[in-house]
């Protein structure tokens, strides 16, 4: 059956980096051969990032490498400059998203790089992707995050956020994604950015989205992404990474969450739901100190579900 | 300024009578003060119903008297039967809610009813509200419960649930409801129930839904029926009722989380959202014993919202 919504699990990238624990590289592998195993057609093992600044990210070449040997998985990573983006591509990743921050205090306090900066390190990236041979070329992505608030700068200009896109798609990027990075927007949001994107920039240039569920809003907003025919949603299974009670919380939407509803509607995410239950099983035994969450979890399939 | 979506504030009702806590009359009359000076429009109060069945609802009248005091609010309440909605007319309800489960072994469960059974007692309803004189007649509304799915049943048949709105509403009732008692719904049933009711029974005949979160996907909902032009969409103040962590928790959607995705969206519901987190303070003290859900108050209001 054909896949309608592609689910890109970013739990070991994105859930990883957010929590205290750190995952061994032996259960990294177990978590990402379950997922893949329970149908998920593309997962974000890692972010090629220094060590030092992010240890739960220390083995990402090797987890790369692990996770391009299971056959049909995209592979995601995130590299924030043209180092990550060598490594990533030495590794054997499929997909690389580059982080640009579209609140420009946020980039600066992120990555130490202004806009200007930034677009030139993207056009770094986009001359060394080109000149690799097709077998091997990954398909680049420009995360466009705090695109929809951000927590230093507040508004976030939808103007902003349409030129960035513009701009690396000029530089030669193969795709833009729209990341709710701190769990501020709505639905109204993502649909009159998306638009302006697509008028922009052309309809194949923006995708999917990145949200998160700090108030809530996440399952909303993913409805709106595919009403709008967005074809990719990141989540995290469990949530992990944010803990929804705790202020300032910014876990990412909940793949358990997301495959039911999804599924639910009728559309096919290649993920068997019993499977990915067993992999939060999994995933909690080798993170005995940190919490999962997700409501479908918690209450359980409805009875007959699903539904004919 | 227009109200864009009616919130009708469920948890003075469907919340306490789901909780073993039982709320003091001057509480509840504070908590529904409060919320009315808050800016909801629609409060449900209580629910006609044996004392001896629901504790918790025993002062409904007293309450029901009191909220219809204070003037522009729309009082609503719950009634099963003929008797519940004499109480409810003599005692100066707005709106009277009639719930009828789409599941017949839910109906027979918890109100001893079949499904003709139902449909005579809300014939009686119907007759006896024609009678009343206009200046005092309220609207009689259906609440279609278990329209998505049933505990008991598993799968609801989307045809009986037309079949009974057409049924109902031919009796005489002013509109009905689509109640998703058990969280199971998924945006898709609720466009194809909604849509084929409104083909059906006209666009008039249904303007409402009642959801809950139970796995996590009532926003969801809420944006669907919004999207489709649904006016009226139940919530109860920090989703009291349910409790999202436990198995089988059916808690209503969150007031707050709706009145943030709502306003975000530049929709207008005559909420002012801080002085609706000072209610749930209020309520958290008249309720010690009891859990407050909600994403948006754990996380606070993002910086410099609402957006210009």
């Amino acid at each position: 059956m054909t896949i309608d919504i592609y689910i890109s699990e970013v739990g070991p990238r994105d859930g990883l980096q957010s929590i205290k624990s750190i995952m061994p590289t032996e259960a990294k592998k177990a978590w990402v051969k379950a997922q893949y195993e329970a149908g998920t057609p593309e997962i974000e093992v890692g972010s090629f990032v220094p060590a030092k600044l992010l240890p739960q990210m220390a083995d990402t070449a090797e987890i790369t490498r692990y996770a391009a040997s299971l056959e049909g998985l995209t592979v995601a990573v995130l590299a924030p400059n043209l180092h990550g983006v060598k490594a990533a591509v030495d590794n054997g990743a499929h997909k690389i998203s580059v982080p640009f921050s579209m609140s420009e205090s946020h980039s600066v306090k992120n990555v130490k790089k202004t806009h200007p900066q930034m677009l030139e390190e993207i056009a770094r990236c986009c001359e060394y992707v080109k000149g690799i041979s097709s077998s091997q070329k990954p398909t680049l992505e420009v995360g466009l995050s705090t695109a929809f608030g951000c927590t230093i700068e507040g508004e976030v200009k939808e103007s902003t956020v349409v030129s960035m896109a513009e701009q690396v798609m000029a530089l030669g990027v193969d795709e833009v994604g729209l990341s709710d990075t701190t769990g501020v927007g709505n639905p109204a949001q993502i649909k009159r950015l998306a638009q302006s994107i697509w008028q922009h920039c052309g309809r194949e240039s923006l995708n999917g989205v990145h949200l998160h569920n700090t108030r809530g809003q996440g399952l909303a907003n993913a409805l709106m992404a595919v009403e709008l025919g967005m074809t990719t949603l990141d989540s995290s299974l469990g949530g992990i990474g944010g803990c929804p009670w705790a202020p300032g919380a910014s876990g990412n939407i909940v793949t358990e969450d997301l495959v039911f509803l999804l599924e639910s509607m009728g559309l096919n995410t290649g993920i068997d739901i019993n499977k990915l239950m067993q992999v939060r099983e999994l995933v909690q035994q080798a993170l005995p100190d940190e919490s999962l969450y997700g409501f479908t979890p918690a209450a359980g399939l409805p009875k007959g579900w699903p539904y004919s």
